[in-house]
């Protein structure tokens, strides 16, 4: 517990059980001390039915686990066989001889139910004990969850109950205050019995965080559709995706529906736009090219701005975004150019000038037009606002102007 | 409780109180449930002497820390006029009038220290009680980090006691295996009493974290810097810095050092290498341009690679990417280019050149080399790969070519 790391297999493991329709209650974290772990699975054990645990399943003396949960139920550890030729495979196929370390792995609480580990060698088990149950499984993310998986599926067979079951979604949305993302889901909460919802902010986009609770999953998805629905009625287009969907995902969605191509010029934000961009699969049949004009002298080369729109209005104006919107999509022969500049800070601001400033301009064939900002924080924050700003503006010119809308 | 967030304020907490002397013991998260809360304190004030809190204690309903820790200890909340006067100032200069709400946020435990919130309305306090001291604090990381500090302050000049320090150093290090950082760490901790080491590894940096604990904190830091220096003389040229340096913080000291420009031409990371380094402020003197030349036509007009490169060895080649290092090299008229090609994937593969392969080139004046790497995992992950790889060659050939090593 010295804060080296920031844990994120407790945000997946309640969102995951939560889901499920598992109440989660409590997530305490400990060091690897199996005094300390013994008193954490003590109260555990006094106030809930389920503990999951992470962590401490591996070959060496800090891995306190098992040590602690047999402790504390009062259950022996026993070399588990089928357990040991899991982890003795694993071995055999890739690394040779197994180190004698691993077998402690294998030894699981008498009378516990092992959960195999494909990915390593810590086994994970789940074992009943006074009516409730406690899972332990590894602290590796990629284990934990498959695991974890592995777990559920039992868990779903043997848990046919009627208890609630809580399920999120979040609908994200670009353009609109957080003010108006709490109003509307205090409105929305109004209307409908088990609904809340939360609003998140995250570089310019608003996200709202639905959550719905109802007797069984298909009614709790229910509900969150109809809530989804209201939402997208209430922003219009301002909704641009739900869960892991990203503005870069909405505009290479929009590119391939429209089949059209696009390239970027950059110089704030430092190339930050084609990097989200070039993260979708499949993007690099519509991304064309993306050109970071950090100096004057690559603007005026390599995208033709003209010298004179430089030393007349500046670098950092809206004559400039649009030349160099409008100059990357004739060097790549792309349907769409964007161009971005701006003073990112700290350094490089004057009076008129201040460090936030960003022209933003989008030219397709037959318009170019440029956008004034002013985004507030450090450089990496204007660097990520103006590059979500910008892929919105392209986002809203698809689906204006290049895609029919139903 | 649902997993919407990532808490990163436990993170912070550990590791700040760890400095300050404060063996953090336990982290626990429960919802916005009061007799929850209450349990968890009661639990808290029974096992260590001093709890920390944070959220809870915003204008609304679901704030209910204030009445939580009131409850738990038998102090009546009472309104807090100094706290009530700032809150109401904060309003006056900004807002107007001050909503009804935020008076609830002025009362506090009848005895408790209040803590202004100089950034927001939650005020936090201080409460003393049988010998032990919970501090409340807001859930916003930036309120709740300036508080804590103020509150820390107080606390050092009342606790100069002799309590162990414990201190901890991260050494960033690229080209070393996860194993040898183990073994470093073992070897190390052997050598000196109160030193632990952990390593963790991401996106091909290995980084070796130190623990030093001593009775009194320059103790513990002069232990830091000799461990530091034993890891740095184990492994020389690849470790890259500590603590928040990163790679291309690295690069952009050497290049200041040694007063060199560069331009980046980037395939399949995307523009992630410019990205990385406009990180850096000032790096507008350095970093001339870059072009993510995705498609082919661009590798050709834009950067001058001979059509034939591509036609006789592909645009996935070593060829290719020194063609690209040196066309942008010249391009951009820099004293380094660098050039990136390879398959990031999911598609694109063929079965001589894989998902994961890629080239990396770098070109200066009288030396261009490219080198093949193989790298797995998904598309950003081997975009991260290879960005972090690129800017680490290019920080051994500033180091080696252009700097005098002392």
């Amino acid at each position: 517990m010295f804060g080296q790391k920031v844990d994120t297999n407790a945000q997946f493991l309640a969102k995951i059980l939560t889901e499920k329709g598992i109440r989660v209650l409590f997530q305490t974290s400990v060091g690897d001390d199996k005094e300390l772990l013994k008193s954490v699975l003590r109260i555990a054990r006094d106030r809930v039915n389920l503990i999951v645990t992470t962590g401490g399943l591996g070959p060496t003396a800090n891995d306190i686990t098992r040590e602690a949960v047999s402790d504390s139920f009062g259950v022996p550890l026993v070399l588990n066989n089928d357990a040991y030729m899991h982890i003795k495979k694993s071995f055999g196929n890739q690394h040779g001889d197994m180190p004698a370390g691993h077998k402690k792995q294998a030894f699981i609480p008498d009378g516990a139910l092992v959960i195999h580990n494909d990915n390593g060698t810590a086994t994970g088990f789940v074992l009943r004990r006074d009516g409730g149950e406690i899972i332990c499984l590894p602290g590796v993310p990629g284990e934990m969850q498959f695991m974890l998986n592995k777990y559920l599926g039992i868990y779903a067979l043997q848990h046919k109950s009627d208890e609630a079951c809580t399920l999120t979604r979040n609908v994200h949305t670009f353009g609109i205050s957080e003010r108006s993302g709490e109003d509307i889901g205090k409105d929305y909460g109004g209307s409908e019995g088990q609904i809340k919802t939360m609003t998140l902010v995250h570089d310019g986009i608003v996200t709202i965080s639905i959550l719905a609770t109802a007797k069984g999953r298909e009614d709790a998805a229910k509900m969150l559709d109809r809530a989804e629905m209201w939402i997208r009625e209430k922003f219009g287009q301002a909704v641009f995706g739900v869960d892991d969907d990203t503005l870069e995902y909405a505009v290479s969605a929009l590119l391939k529906k429209s089949s059209k191509t696009i390239a970027v010029a950059e110089s704030c934000t430092g190339g930050l736009v084609s990097d989200k961009l070039t993260n979708i699969p499949g993007i690099s049949e519509f991304f064309l090219e993306g050109v970071v004009a950090y100096s004057n002298k690559a603007k005026i080369t390599v995208l033709g701005v003209p010298d004179d729109v430089i030393l007349k209005h500046g670098a950092v104006s809206p004559q400039a975004a649009k030349a160099m919107a409008e100059g990357v999509k004739k060097v790549a022969s792309a349907d769409i150019g964007v161009g971005i500049t701006g003073i990112a800070g700290p350094s490089g601001a004057t009076e008129e000038k201040p460090v936030g400033l960003v022209y933003i301009a989008v030219a397709g064939d037959g318009f170019s037009e440029a956008k004034e900002y002013r985004f507030r924080g450090s450089r990496t924050d204007i660097k990520r606002f103006s590059a979500n700003t910008a892929l919105n503006m392209v986002r809203l010119k698809l689906m204006n102007k290049y895609t029919t809308i139903k």
